[in-house]
């Protein structure tokens, strides 16, 4: 855990393999087909551009296709362009959007779209399912790249609010979370959330732009005021650059070889360091991967 | 989850309670009985002063006695005045100590103390056990304050990762952490490190002020040069300040009427916004309150 062990991790790390099995998940990325990658397409890719620099959100339309379109048509037309948190809660959630005064949030508020809280398993991306028991849900996993619940009795699943996970902050009427309010997951993972909200992908870069944001000091993370929000300058779908401006950026896929290993890492811990492996990993304890793409 | 339905809460909030049942978690701890609560031991409280303020620090003697008392001298003799943060790891922890050239770390670097996991159950604070089940531990639940897995086969109990709680960085040799370099977990429950890292507490006051350090560029999340530590300008035991100068705080009894009430309203949402509430509630996801006292 600290500056010597991480020493010694990283001269290890730099002696040559020779023939030994990949050990880490650097390994076994680097091992890793090129098949087992997908590049994240750029109709479903956001950039959030803010003062300290980029935020990359992959939305997630096999889970909430209509969220995703909306908010995609609310980026299109400049929506968040100026836009900026309103809200860090400490272990909790960041949230973003306009101010209820400002006109465009007025014009905003009154749109309604239905709830996307979970889908039919039917047509769903391939379920990858983790060994160990869940909290919150019957069967936990990843599907298409996400962490994923799964109800096999009532034939639903739905997207599992991990860290970095982005949903649509909305009233107590399942209708007014129409996309113009987003949030990020910066905290333990809120899972009383699951299936309450329409959540719509996942920060795949930056997020240590996001977790750092001051916490607000009214009740809920909110700041009182609205110059205490973070700017946002600019919010663009990937596919409205030209190719040569898009970050070129791949997924490891969540039903992959690697995957799979990736998985049985975190769960039996083979350095040294770890004295007793606990044998067990959590759908929220797995990294993601995601890589800028010619490696 | 926007600013809408939080200023909805707050007027309802705002209304008079009359005859009705405490609904959210300030109301179960208003109408709370003086004698569910208990006075933070100032023997067992840490002061951390930061630039930016105080971030408090129960430890937890009941589960690591040795530890505890290797923090407690010291901090009694200075060594972390004038420390700082040298790692802040996005979604994993921060970390503070003194830089390895330094030469009180020098040499304090030959110190050992055995290793703190675990504890037998026989003389453990009462047990308060939650009702779903875990991924990493056969039960878990509460005792004595703390987030706690149990393993009655095994006749041991653990103090469990979750956010906020504060551990002893070490080398590969699980003696070599003798808390001159600590840690606190800023992101998801990195529940892996259960059994593998003697946890010592848990951060009561001021997480705010840990959880916002700007991320570390180097792997791991260390900072690149001493410079950019984040500095600790002195570590206190409450003990030794004059009574008036101590922060009089009580933490509510996990072993109370009121705390069982607290994991019962995070588990059955009863909150109009809740659409489905999940029925559910995970050891990392229950708040343990803190207040001053003599409210």
């Amino acid at each position: 855990m600290n500056l010597r062990a991480f020493l010694l991790a990283a001269f290890v790390a730099a002696l040559p393999a020779a023939h030994a099995a990949p050990q880490t998940i650097d390994e076994l990325l680097e091992a890793s087909p090129p098949g087992d990658w997908r590049p994240l397409d750029p109709r479903d890719t956001l950039y959030l551009e803010l003062p300290a620099g980029r935020v990359v959100i992959e939305l997630a339309p096999a889970f909430a296709p209509h969220a995703v379109d909306a908010i995609r048509k609310l980026v299109q037309r400049g929506y968040f362009d100026g836009a900026g948190f309103m809200r860090a809660q400490d272990n909790y959630v960041v949230q973003w959007g306009r101010d209820e005064n400002d006109p465009k949030a007025k014009e905003q508020a009154a749109v309604k779209l239905a709830a996307e809280f979970d889908r039919p398993l039917a047509g769903m991306p391939p379920f990858t399912r983790l060994a160990d028991p869940d909290t919150y849900a019957p069967e936990v996993g990843f599907a298409g790249g996400f962490p994923v619940a799964r109800d096999t009795a009532r034939k639903l699943a739905w997207l599992a609010h991990c860290y970095g996970m982005v949903g649509v902050g909305r009233d107590n009427a399942t209708d007014s979370g129409n996309g113009s309010e987003l949030y990020a997951v910066i905290g333990q993972s809120p899972r009383n959330l699951d299936r309450n909200v329409t959540l719509v992908g996942r920060v795949v870069q930056g997020m240590e732009l996001l977790s750092v944001l001051p916490r607000g000091p009214a009740p809920m993370g909110f700041y009182a005021k609205t110059d205490q929000w973070l700017p946002i300058r600019k919010v663009i779908v990937a596919a409205d650059l030209p190719p040569p401006l898009r970050q070129s950026l791949e997924a490891l896929r969540t039903d992959s070889a690697t995957f799979a290993k990736v998985v049985e890492n975190r769960r039996d811990r083979k350095e040294a360091w770890y004295a007793n492996p606990v044998g067990h990993i959590g759908v929220c304890n797995v990294p993601l991967p995601v890589r800028p793409r010619g490696r």
